[in-house]
């Protein structure tokens, strides 16, 4: 375990491999780089270092690994399971200076970039070029696609065109040990060898740091559609959810957002009303895309009349581009505007599809049963509900053991469901102490032989996923 | 490593877990087992057991273990790279006897099977639900689905559609050393821990025995329509297929036949005939499938305009069901085919799709020089070039140095364009010693570190993937 102190001799180590202006020690420097968007913990680093190479990253490790100085890895700062915080202190790394897509590859339909690239940059790049990369996480405009990669993120588009997982080919990375290596290759089918890529997707920046990613592209679907149902009951939302698949749809997004939600968003995000009235109980939000304007004329009619049965409201169909661009706009800031409301503590539950009206009401039980307000909010078609919880005191879950217990019941529910923990936020710093609910000893010891074989020393991100042992 | 020999004492207990009639040590028994599709190979087992459940198979690997045991699972007997073969002689471990569907959740779209259910059966009784599981190898009359698991199959569709691993959820194992484990949970997204059920995805049987297996399913796409265009030039046509995905099309199948490959299975196989003149070289078979009939004539007409471009010769439309079935028949039985006409050394290269050109073209310049003939067919949509090799005297690759020196050139080739050596069939035994073209020791070295946390006895598929240490 990573636990020596950091020196003036590392200091200057590290200026001597990245450059004195990329070593960052000051106390403002310190505090900007000691919280992400996970509840509202701060936890200090020693000192910010900011390599721009993989060879530069290969020398940080070589000395942090012979010390045993503690790094953690560093994206966007956009995660919600504290990934990014320096619990123990050490070094903070940041991939911001990694930030250049190394080439669009038209011809194969890929793309290689780096990882300090935000994710709605890449989208853009590869878009000019009629190409599109699907995963559209909410934070998009601020994330990084290398975050995106250690917490395997989805987003609205997920329903249809799956994960970060279903899109990354290969990857460099920088082993803690120093080494560089590649993990596959540049293809869309391979068995050669274990799915090292595969282990490195959603390892949170534990086993290894990125430093190239090779993605898959698709052609840029040529229209969508978007329509918003009214719903005076969550679960009668959430059953149409499934009924929509049932009946062999294949929407592009389908989001369900509660109303006490949608109040809060709609009265901070500047846009046109969506109707919040007293009879509403939740939204979804409905988006069918293709090449085929006509189709998918037909194909949201029919949508429309299955959610009818559902008893569904008033349709509301998004007549251009703005309305779209505000509707999705209202969607993605909910996360942030919720939490400004003080609903500080998210969830990330995830479920098969249809158990999902069983799960809302099991969030409303636990809410009246411990006394505490919850909205729900997510990727209804994946049957992945982040919940978010207002707490009056403590506004962490972290070491609160009354909020503790309770998300322990909540993902015993979840569990009984035939879901899990985390569908896109990742395990972290935060949800670490749940994972016996979903595993036994012997996949977390699987999990940490792993983890000593990538970082025999556990210097990188060290007692995240799992504690410390 | 296992290494131990069986007594009679081992068949006993054997006996005693599985039952007399599912432990076979005739030599009739022994020889059914000694082999499977990967060329003329031949290993003798000691003894054939055949469990029924998850518990039985853990109490044989506990014995193994303890004892070490070579144990070498084995489902449909249909694998090309020699996974199936016990080459340490000691248990031949069949799942033929875990063969029910346990349950298909049309509310979830999901299935839940045991290993031992052919693939082609599965695929049948969730069409019966109008749903689709795509991952079709053409072995899907005889293989096993836990086989497509072990070996991350493709098949034609893989081009629209993904491989098995795209449609994994979860996984029920036996770990070598006893313990029955879940790998993950039954939905879409999942970031809970490392990914433990894509690391057995393509893991050839090494880590662990899958006893449960957990897929997605999709609605079942209402229409298909086929089309099998002549070309003239091999090198037009693989130029042709990255053309029909930069232009935005997305084919349910694009495979490539050469024509030397076509003229054996046309004359094999029962089958109208396909044009198989001189002038040509390859057909490209082309799929389109979907819910909208008149899209897809749309969609078809289109792509045939642009294979014209490519100097296509004169197209063929199926025209109905049974046409379609043929044809596919034939392309099914290639591999089969070519092998009983002596070219019984298949690789299964894989490369970016655009690189297909400078593949086909390396293949022929290997085979002049070296004096081989060599016929390639495969899934051209995806880069996965399956290239089936005959030589006289030796029909097998395995110890035989000078085909090692040409099959070590054909994997520099396929490396240097951005590809690697098995896109479907798996590295097994008669792959393993070109591993070190594609991955440095330090992969290797994580490769094995990860088998000893699953196996630390090294009895399960021991030698597979890479070498025994």
């Amino acid at each position: 375990m990573a636990e020596k102190k950091i020196t003036t001799a590392h200091i200057e180590a590290f200026k001597k491999i990245v450059g004195d202006a990329n070593v960052l020690a000051d106390a403002d420097s310190l505090e900007n780089y000691s919280h992400d968007e996970t509840e509202t913990l701060h936890f200090t680093p020693d000192v910010v270092v900011k390599p721009r190479t993989a060879e530069e990253i290969s020398e940080l490790f070589k000395i942090c690994n012979r010390d045993l100085i503690p790094v953690t890895p560093r994206g966007g700062g956009t995660g919600l399971s504290g990934g990014a915080l320096p619990q123990l202190g050490g070094v903070v790394l940041s991939t911001e200076r990694l930030n250049s897509i190394i080439d669009i590859d038209e011809r194969n339909l890929q793309v290689t970039t780096e990882p300090g690239v935000i994710t709605e940059v890449l989208q853009n790049a590869v878009k000019e070029k009629g190409l599109f990369y699907p995963p559209d996480p909410s934070s998009r405009g601020t994330c990084f696609i290398g975050g995106n990669i250690a917490e395997n993120s989805g987003g609205p588009k997920a329903v249809k065109y799956g994960v970060v997982k279903d899109y990354v080919l290969n990857l460099e990375v920088v082993l803690p040990t120093g080494e560089i290596i590649w993990t596959g290759a540049n293809v869309l089918k391979n068995v050669t060898g274990y799915n090292l890529t595969q282990l490195i997707v959603g390892s949170e920046g534990t086993l290894a740091l990125v430093t190239k990613i090779v993605l898959r592209l698709i052609p840029l679907p040529k229209y969508d559609l978007l329509m918003l149902a009214p719903f005076a009951s969550l679960e009668k939302a959430s059953e149409a959810v499934s009924a929509i698949f049932r009946a062999g749809f294949n929407p592009s997004a389908l989001e369900l957002v509660e109303i006490d939600a949608l109040k809060i968003v709609s009265s901070m995000v500047d846009s046109y009303v969506v109707p919040v009235n007293d009879d509403i109980a939740a939204h979804l939000i409905v988006e069918v895309d293709g090449n085929n304007q006509e189709v998918l004329m037909q194909e949201m009619e029919q949508i429309a009349a299955l959610l009818e049965q559902y008893e569904a409201g008033e349709l509301f169909f998004a007549d251009d581009a703005q309305q779209k661009e505000e509707l999705w706009k209202l969607r993605r800031r909910t996360a942030e505007a919720v939490k400004s409301s003080g609903y500080t503590i998210e969830e990330d539950t995830v479920v098969p599809r249809a158990e999902l009206p069983k799960l809302i009401k099991g969030v409303k039980e636990l809410g009246k049963k411990h006394n505490f307000h919850a909205v729900c909010y997510g990727h209804a078609g994946d049957g992945n509900l982040h919940v978010r919880i207002k707490k009056e005191g403590n506004k962490n879950s972290l070491n609160d053991p009354e909020m503790n217990a309770v998300l322990r019941e909540l993902f015993k529910l979840v569990k009984s469901l035939g879901g899990t923990i985390s569908g896109e936020h990742g395990i972290g710093l935060i949800q670490k102490t749940y994972m016996d609910i979903v595993f036994e000893q012997r996949q977390i010891q699987l999990m940490r032989e792993i983890k000593k074989a990538f970082d025999p020393n556990n210097i990188l991100n060290a007692g995240k996923i799992f504690d410390l042992v």
